[in-house]
């Protein structure tokens, strides 16, 4: 793996191919736009405008969510997709900003007063509490860079691929953020939990109450958290301020937001939200419950579906995560999955959080298609999708994690399509 | 030091000085907050407001830096100070975010035409280079997370306290993000550098045109790049957009904004930018120039200047850095340096960058000084003040790195002096 102390290694693999890949392109930068000893083509310096207490975005920079709400109705849970989308093709580096997190709620963002809401902690514990805000923040923390994913991702192309869609349509539910709060074991142990209560109810202070059931491994007892910050400042409103769970690894509806309620107890509550809700029929006809795991995937973000591509040096780039551990490897092919090459990985990888991925690639004009596939550090490949439905049929709507397929036409267009 | 999959080892730890520090004190949420098994105090569920293509903060959280210009002034630059400083105080983990990162410029803040800007790389090299934006974005990249840091942070405590600062005044010129670019040697080697070129200038596009001289030495070579990327977007305007310098663990000024030349050459410009300023007059009387390195650091964030606190268990929380590398130890003395306990660093080191570090701590009601002392992985402590002043004097205004005290007075008043 990439360590940070080494970055020349880094480069000079990178150097290496993306050279390589130059070599014979005409109108690459480096023959094109050789300079003459001049800053004849450096704008003119610029006088600008005063401090303020927040810097802004660039007047030059667009990026926005996709909200998927229909217009002029209220976000309230109706069988139809509620959420907004993470413009996954116009991010750099690892980190979701906060405002471009991605959403997913089943009754809108409440704005919660942080000085009037609180957390129960009770079921199958010697000392039931209720902690403010406050409370929490006093607390011995930790902070951590983890991926957040709605099992609800991917889905549009469980069926069919529709040429329409972006990369933020196809794969926009998905987001990594730096999120600081109160390890779940230190409140477990405050509580003092009855060692027979194997699982925990976690619920929502949003209308819809959202409600899990998780059971608690070793794994979830030592990772699992409740946090109160998000990428340095305390969470917005829209990832569950003043305070959620944060579950590494698992199902985003885990990661209750707007938290008000921890229960332990011996066995699952089935909820409406593990019921009739988030369960998988599978290809043999039988469902699944309880599919907690966030699997192995990835995704190229750039070239991707309705951008133009040119002959000539192409960056390929996009992110890979999985629920099981770090990333290890990511593969591109860019002949429809015939021949296979290592793509680099421009961060070192951290566990349950996003990678990016890149590669240098010299596109010859002529049709294509490209696409990435993922490896962890526990063995866990990718599936591409023949052998992804094989198993889960087309019936189900979470958890899709088969290769994504782009194709390039003559034209250069690039355009989803199943493979 | 702390390993991200073993987290349960940090929190055992952590809850065992919690728990010792909670004994005995009357009002602590366990005795006091013990609750029936009912929701009696959980607020009521709120339906929330639609989603929206930004999740913006909530209306209870009010975040802003100090801008420092005087009012109805223009931000050039005169003698006196021009900066906006980050809220030390109200973060939350090690990441800033970016619209709070501090902010220095000598002649405003400039929105460049990222289709326009243009990136010369010239003088001692083979190959004379413009680049655009486009060019520089389809180049190897790498992220990474570092600090940057003015080199007149905490100049204010130079030669008195004033009992009136917070810690945004004092420290707030630090803040850490996420960076993504093209590595410095990727460019070198591209533009083929003449190998007795040892130095590199670096200016920006503001109308200041700040310069400065860079060594070139195998650890600048290595890390250094020049970024398009801050936190996942593109840079904002007042961090350099559309591209920037960053020269991990070195001044902040290094980190050249609105970048828009690299020249190569065997010797130092001696721009104004390093001899009329940022040189550094000792107690010896003699000056030091291209101090670049910015030293090991520390500092409380809470409780901090003109904070109050009552008696009872606190969680005394701050932030450490050090331009050599990694933050190895924090330790912090309650009693006016006189004893020092090691604190947790809340989530792993990463070198040059902030790491976050807290300890639980219940203050008897007396008065008392408070103060932190890191340690990094190259053997560096952070001096003490007298220490500090002995070899540095009080003429200086740059590279304050001295321990960094708050007194507290019986009524609990946190004020910020030296010692």
């Amino acid at each position: 793996m990439t360590d940070p102390t080494k970055q020349s290694e880094l480069d000079n693999v990178s150097r290496r191919s993306f050279l390589a890949a130059s070599t014979g392109i005409a109108g690459s930068f480096i023959a094109g736009k050789a300079a003459a000893e001049s800053l004849a083509d450096v704008p003119q310096r610029e006088v600008g405008a005063d401090l303020a207490g927040l810097s802004e975005r660039s007047k030059f920079v667009k990026l926005a969510r996709i909200p998927e709400a229909t217009p002029g109705r209220r976000n309230v849970d109706h069988s139809d997709a509620i959420n907004s989308k993470t413009p996954l093709d116009k991010l750099l580096g690892t980190i979701t900003p906060s405002d471009l997190h991605y959403e997913r709620s089943h009754s809108g963002v409440p704005d919660l007063d942080p000085a009037k809401h609180r957390l129960l902690v009770h079921g199958m514990v010697e000392k039931p509490l209720v902690f403010s805000v406050e409370d929490l923040q006093e607390m011995p923390s930790i902070s951590r860079r983890v991926f957040i994913e709605c099992t609800g991702n991917g889905w549009e192309n469980w069926k069919r691929a529709d040429p329409s869609l972006t990369v933020q349509n196809t794969h926009g539910l998905i987001s990594t953020n730096e999120w600081t709060g109160v390890p779940l074991r230190f409140i477990v142990d405050l509580a003092a939990k009855n060692q027979n209560a194997t699982w925990m109810l976690a619920e929502g202070g949003d209308a819809a109450a959202v409600a899990r059931s998780i059971p608690l491994t070793e794994e979830i007892l030592d990772e699992a958290f409740v946090a109160y910050g998000q990428n340095g400042e305390p969470l917005r409103p829209a990832h569950g301020f003043p305070m959620r769970l944060i579950m590494p690894g698992f199902e985003g509806n885990l990661n209750i937001k707007w938290l008000r309620r921890l229960k332990f107890g011996d066995r699952p509550w089935m909820t409406r939200w593990e019921t009739a809700r988030y369960t998988q029929l599978q290809a043999d006809g039988k469902a699944i419950q309880f599919q907690l795991r966030m699997d192995t995937n990835s995704v190229i973000t750039s070239p991707s579906g309705t951008m133009t591509i040119k002959p000539g040096r192409q960056k390929v780039t996009g992110l890979a995560w999985s629920g099981h551990g770090k990333i290890a490897k990511v593969e591109i092919s860019t002949d429809g999955a015939k021949t296979w090459k290592a793509a680099e990985l421009i961060s070192p990888a951290l566990p349950k959080s996003q990678s990016r991925f890149e590669m240098t690639w010299v596109w010859d004009g002529k049709p294509t298609k490209i696409v990435s596939r993922s490896t962890d550090d526990k063995g866990n490949v990718q599936p591409d999708r023949p052998s992804f439905i094989r198993v889960h049929g087309t019936n189900a709507l979470f958890h899709y994690n088969a290769q994504q397929t782009w194709a390039i036409d003559e034209t250069g267009k690039v355009s989803n399509v199943l493979d």
